[in-house]
């Protein structure tokens, strides 16, 4: 079964990576909610929380609080985010190699925030990339 | 400054409890968006990402997994779930003790999750909980 997230972490589809080691990938979501909106990945594939071993799911979230700190501090000027991971097509997951979100948000965005649920997009996906990247590298461990 | 989950932890306010171990304790939230809607608390007092070790981080996230696979593995019958840090007031986080969501889903409930997130009532938080610390008792490691 073909699985795209497979093939970001293999490099034969498309991403805009925000971060990656040797256990994970931190992309760009491609439909973002919020600007930023970034996917952490295990380079492994694992469907949900059904399956994924405890040490990768504790990993995913050491990486997406990374990734929120990053946005906090970053160009993006986050005032905090939701980390989210959804477990199952009940709970709205649409790729199933399973995947952690970090959303960050801003005071007093709720009516943005809700436009992108449903519009989705972000016109310059490489400049708030490069925005998450810069934050990170400058991070305190 | 008082904090009410401290308080709960310390068991002077009242909570029903999930699981407890040395380092967390999880409970029902007080007001479910869905049934089986369950907090976990680390026993010390952090607040958000910005301030709470990774280790602390990363243990959340490995008990929010084993509640969640006991969600489904229980009578609460779930198909899936959210597992949700609201890491600060931004992203709606309403009590400044750091916790993680464990929110056990359906397949076809968007409805009734909508009005969860308006109504948030359970009428019978003991049995649910007693559900969930069944199916966590059974689940293997």
């Amino acid at each position: 079964m073909s699985c795209v997230f497979c093939d970001i972490v293999a490099g034969t589809a498309p991403a805009v990576r925000v971060h990656e080691d040797d256990d994970f990938v931190a992309i760009l979501d491609i439909r973002p909610i919020v600007r930023g909106h970034t996917l952490v990945l295990p380079r492994r594939h694992h469907v949900d929380l059904t399956d994924t071993p405890a040490d990768t799911v504790a990993g995913m979230a050491r990486l997406g609080q990374r990734i929120a700190r990053a946005a906090r501090a970053s160009g993006l000027h986050a005032d905090g985010n939701n980390v989210v991971i959804n477990d199952g097509k009940a709970a709205f997951q649409s790729v199933f190699h399973i995947h952690l979100h970090v959303a960050p948000r801003q005071d007093g965005d709720k009516l943005s925030f809700a436009k992108g649920l449903v519009v989705r997009r972000d016109p310059d996906r490489e400049a708030t990339a490069q925005i998450l990247r810069d934050a990170l590298a400058l991070l305190p461990d």
